[in-house]
């Protein structure tokens, strides 16, 4: 029997993060997803995930100041990003190319994670025609990816919102990406070519998902009054709904609530209510026309809306959407690597032949020609 | 149940390539190994497997021509090789990170598997203090390899011998690097982030395979007569005798005898037919010592120890090895791919969690110090 899509197979055992699809539960290192997110900070999260547990105030430190050092990229890396703009080349290709060139410098989990927001952040700049921006190593993980991004060093609330998202989605299973990092360490290759097909695979649009289209949808609609016509309009022409449904969660995602959250109090305190009341609005009609039409589909808000609306309040342009997802979860990938190398068995699945087989060898002179 | 290295799972339906290791048999594009390896030439094998049958005369001229046009790696990728070069990096992460640029000037499957040569033939010489030298878009896929590597344009024993050895590795079912680049694939991914993450895989010791160290026993050798007491001396002191045994093959690897079969002519019409001699021998030794001291474990000559023999035969240094392979096994990946493509779901097993649940949340300052 084929199970092309290896649903319902457990490919391993793990203590990073846990998944419960139809109660809407997610766990990561231990910790409820809403008892975590919103009080790590990103280092604590990637510290839990390697180490088992939350650092003490010194490991913490320690860890701060190795990851904060090793956050500039060399100049072969900053040369090929700029080549990446001139040829305004995807931007999870760009992370791509220039992720894999951190085998010249290091291969270290700590200097991984610290360039990834330098690699984005610089890209993002050069495709605008500006320069890239030098991390700051007195600033803390996602502080310091948004001063890259947009030069001015963030109030505590956009830096909360931001740590919040990257603990939110930094570990989630074994999904398509992560699952990549696992086969590829399983080979007993390193942790930069893990990393490297684990981006390749988020670039998936069946994967890194869309927040953009879901943050379209919203401006699309303009104005609450607006939501209830345009949603109909959209499910009658048979199109999807962006932000709505997941393959897993048969409840809302829980990320969902903890990024809604996060979000409120972020647009509260330093953003743009309106938007957010907008987005409130379009969701609950959503919800209401999506079980009008479907009727037991039970199709729930997902982590995209909530992202989209989040990082958009952050001050990040629709295209860091997807390697912003990528700043994360490069932690998580290779928290799995490593737990994958703990207790390593190659990962080789079988396949079926539905081939021909005994031809025989026609020289070129007697094939037919089309 | 976990199952961690999903042996016996089908995880994908193939018309590509089967491997029957209780046989000994391996078809691909639905002609016994045998059969194709030793007539066909490297493009012609590729056409196979993308397209289902043996090119007409007028498709092989094009494709041929299509390849051969495609050779040339841009001016960043070749920056990026001298300076992989520079550091000494490992050349399988070279091939990476320089097949990672491939997305800077094209993304197609002929350009993928024309740049491939290029590259690895570009660090080996860049390594050792030399120039690359650029395709000639006269020569086969084959015979381009060794000029590129040699700076010589190789006698017809030695490009057919190369010929051979690619068509021989090209596909073996879903091994990691191949089922890497069917899940990267899976999630709507490209053909280079595809290819990026299998050559990631690919450089894991326990996929790659060690075909040096198969090699370096022989020479250790040196004679036959020596052959039965160093031979005993590894097996008695615990030590593993590279070139034998294989976890799918348990009888002898098919693909040893095509090899063995190419090489001996190889060697006969235009190499050193004592080497050639000596591996025979210590083979026959190997074989019958380890059938004495592990009786039934039919541990039998894989791949490995013919592909060092053949390889070397043709004047590629020992790290040339796995690259070697990887530019043969580039078209399978992308085969893969492409038939992943057709019939896609998106790859996405479930892991179990064994960690803990419930966990609340500690303020630093409240947590134990170490």
């Amino acid at each position: 029997m084929v199970n092309s899509g290896l649903e319902g197979i457990v490919a391993a055992a793990t203590t990073l993060s846990h998944v419960d699809g139809e109660r809407g539960e997610l766990i990561i290192g231990g910790y409820d997803v809403g008892e975590l997110a919103q009080r790590a900070t990103f280092e604590e999260t990637t510290w839990l995930l390697w180490h088992g547990a939350l650092p003490s105030a010194p490991d913490l430190a320690a860890f701060r100041a190795d990851l904060a050092a090793e956050r500039e990229v060399s100049a072969s890396t900053l040369a090929l990003l700029r080549e990446c703009a001139r040829q305004a080349v995807d931007p999870m290709d760009a992370l791509r190319i220039a992720a894999g060139t951190i085998s010249l410098s290091a291969d270290s989990a700590i200097a991984i994670v610290a360039k990834f927001p330098t690699i984005v952040a610089a890209f993002w700049r050069l495709g605008r025609g500006a320069e890239p921006i030098a991390p700051r190593a007195d600033l803390g993980h996602a502080a310091n990816f948004l001063y890259m991004v947009t030069g001015e060093v963030p109030d505590p609330e956009r830096e909360r919102g931001l740590e919040t998202y990257l603990n939110t989605v930094v570990d989630h299973g074994l999904n398509a990406s992560t699952f990549t990092a696992r086969v590829i360490t399983s080979t007993g290759s390193d942790l930069v070519s893990a990393v490297v097909g684990a981006v390749g695979a988020l670039k998936g649009p069946l994967h890194g998902g869309a927040p953009g289209p879901a943050l379209d949808m919203v401006f699309e609609i303009g104005e609450a009054s607006r939501a209830e016509a345009i949603l109909r309009r959209k499910i009658e022409g048979g199109e999807k709904l962006m932000g709505f449904g997941h393959r897993v969660y048969k409840v809302r995602d829980p990320r969902a609530d903890v990024l809604a959250v996060a979000a409120e109090r972020m647009f509260t305190r330093a953003g743009d209510m309106s938007l957010y009341r907008l987005a409130r609005a379009v969701e609950a009609e959503a919800i209401r026309l999506l079980e009008e039409y479907k009727p037991g589909r039970r199709l729930q808000t997902n982590v995209e809306f909530y992202t989209a609306l989040l990082l958009h309040g952050l001050g990040l342009g629709t295209p860091l959407f997807t390697p912003t997802f990528a700043v994360s979860r490069v932690s998580g990938w290779i928290a799995h690597a490593m737990e994958q190398k703990r207790a390593n068995r190659i990962i080789r699945p079988q396949s079926e032949y539905t081939g021909p087989r005994g031809l025989t060898w026609v020289d070129i002179e007697d094939r037919a020609t089309p």
